[in-house]
């Protein structure tokens, strides 16, 4: 008879049916949201053991290190789990200061105004 | 023939094959996350009517407004919305100053330390 293992921190984020759960990303300097994407259990793995924030990608069904194309990479500084263990926080500093693929400083640059959706800011 | 309406505000949201988003809830003086849960679109039509942050809760299949039951109510100052329009983003002020429903400030009160969640933060 073979005993478990003992269970690691990966057995305690509950994974959705699809094998995955939200990630936010934050900023740690400044507290910004910069963006909300998806893990699978190896992407959680490989953001401890690299440093990088590291995600699933859903179109691409892969893998994939923030900023390996652009060089926007995050560096990330502590990983937080919630109450449920169904959503992961990411702390991190932002490479370029530029999170989201339009150029812009964070993915949520559109504020509700009177009913529109005003953009906040232009990419750099 | 009718002529459709000018698309709205919430037409701009992507929903899911559930019609639901996630809504990343941010202590707008403090910066802190505080939470993921998830709206649907009468739930993001609430939120705007209200001024209160309200959420569909997956467990019970029903509109939630956080605080109902423990008064820990979330006051949006406001709403903004990501890139792909998948995610949404409250700013909020959080009444009594606890967002999880274990009585912690935040949610996100485990951190990834030596390879096990250490707990932040002990209920008030």
């Amino acid at each position: 008879m073979s005993t478990p293992a003992p269970a690691g921190w990966i057995d305690e984020v509950a994974f959705d049916a699809r094998g995955l759960v939200p990630v936010v990303a934050q900023e740690r300097s400044s507290g910004a949201v910069l963006m909300v994407a998806w893990a699978d259990r190896a992407a959680l793995e490989q953001t401890l053991a690299s440093g990088f924030a590291t995600y699933y990608s859903r179109s691409r069904s892969r893998l994939w290190r923030k900023g390996e194309e652009s060089g926007h990479v995050q560096r990330v500084h502590e990983i937080l789990l919630d109450c449920d263990g169904d959503t992961v926080l990411y702390l991190v500093e932002q490479e370029g200061g530029i999170a989201c693929h339009t150029g812009r400083p964070t993915c949520f640059f559109r504020r509700l105004e009177g009913g529109r959706w005003r953009v906040l800011a232009e990419p750099a």
